[in-house]
């Protein structure tokens, strides 16, 4: 990973199902939706949300859990794109609204509908279990898996590159 | 596995619990029983759908919470096949009901009611981790166990026979 | 294992968490405490209860969901015995209930509460991860862990022994 | 790891997600936020308990099925920390409640906001999957994980050092 890439980036977002989450999916009676998070993976969200970085979601998931579970990790309600199908669409409207470029974005894909928003952004993540054309496409494949490490494990080197992985107790608190 | 095959499948019929999730049931305090399905997995019987082949769920399972994740795939309601005992009866019904043979359908199944159906069908499609009696009915032991890549494997390795896996972002915008 | 052990099994007993379960224990909202169990060890309890053996349950859990999950795969709902503290007490009753010396039955246990009954029974089973005091007390170590395969395993062992690992679907559809 | 530490503590405290869990958390439509607690792990807590020793959570988490796994497990409901952001003071708490030093207390943490807590027990202990910073902080890295092992081990350690680890029928039963 080149030290450049990882020094411009402002904005992260990232896609859920096996990204966020090892790609379960527990479906309730009603039809709705669960996943499970991880909680290393979410506070990395967070350092990085109280770092002043720019935060999105960008899923094909439609249900109201994964808003709930994103907002208490610092993202935006507004910048959590649910039901996304063309995603770079999204992509661009999280760019727009904060005045950035897609050079300064990381984004996490694991799967076919993601590989437009890999290629469109500066720093395109796959986790070590995203499918092959995702792989191929990535800028960097993290050794960790989706909902396992991968998104900490990124978010981490891009803060310390910008010498901000550093966490304020007093700071956190006020903000969670 | 011979490209012969791959190619005459038109129709993939499959069993719920072993084959799309690892064999886990959570019970509820009501007695239903939910499972946990793979976002991998479901995307290709997404692509499978939009690509025109009948889909069909053949299971023991009696859930409503199986067809409301199935339709999510794309299986048509009616053939969401729940509480079935004797699983050749309904892979009959899905063959006649779309003009298929059997021997143009893939199946996969992991425990002994599986086995008429696995034997019955062109493709059957044990997962790694099937009991040994299934996999040695079936034509195809995938590398991959249940709920964690079988199904995306084997329905690639039918799609790219036929020159059809190719991911249409318009087309799943419409479609789902 | 011996052989003579094998044939003579009448009924089976289980605990469920780290038995049925690999000891993981959802907890919701209201306290209640739901699991997930496997799909293919709770198949080989229906073969045991389609060919007359009995089936019990002996837990420390409460939760009415374990009730609704056991009867679900052939068990008496007067042989789940939950909240179980001094587990002989309930073998016993399981014992007398079906006139059968405890030499006769198979449990399954992982922790130290299962270790009386473990030592009480003629095949007493831990899973491959039970606490070591208990791999030490069992007849027999399976090498499945719990809620994957150990109660799936010791069952087929014990049918096949007495010629009864048979797989009829007219007597399945009618059971269940 | 010194006897003489272990032979100290009188007072056991932990963290929830990552220690008593994976990591998972599964966030339901209302936002409520679920953990999965391994059922090995639970007993030893209520083995310390039963042996007299404090018990306390301190969890940056806001669940109520927090305080109602915790309760079942013997950990006094006033000692149930939630949403702690200043770990460090709900130590001093239990602490003074109990009219212990922190010395005399062992705790478990797994990520950032742990290690002020970690530094200042006598005994600090972090899963073998913790992050790199608490694992550089504790005293003993578990070679157990967070929710499979780690919280049994460790406990069965003080215990065994102080000549506790041993099971009482009739007194689980008139205590659970």
């Amino acid at each position: 990973m080149e030290e450049a890439k990882l020094k411009k980036i402002k904005g992260i977002a990232f896609d859920i199902d096996g990204v966020m989450t090892d790609g379960g999916i527990l479906c309730m009676s009603d039809g709705d939706l669960l996943r499970i998070f991880d909680a290393k993976d979410s506070f990395a969200v967070r350092m990085a949300a109280m770092h002043g970085f720019r935060t999105a979601v960008i899923t094909g998931g439609r249900s109201i859990s994964i808003v709930k579970r994103c907002t208490g990790m610092g993202v935006p309600e507004d910048d959590v794109h649910l039901a996304s199908r063309i995603k770079s669409k999204d992509l661009q409207k999280f760019c727009d609204k904060y005045g950035m470029d897609p050079s300064e974005v990381m984004y996490f894909g694991d799967d076919l509908p993601d590989i437009p928003v890999i290629k469109a952004v500066g720093l395109g993540v796959a986790p070590s279990d995203a499918v092959e054309e995702v792989r191929q496409a990535a800028d960097f494949v993290s050794p960790y898996p989706g909902g396992k490490g991968c998104v900490r494990h990124a978010i981490e080197m891009v803060l310390r590159a910008q010498g901000q992985w550093t966490f304020d107790e007093a700071l956190y608190e006020k903000q969670f």
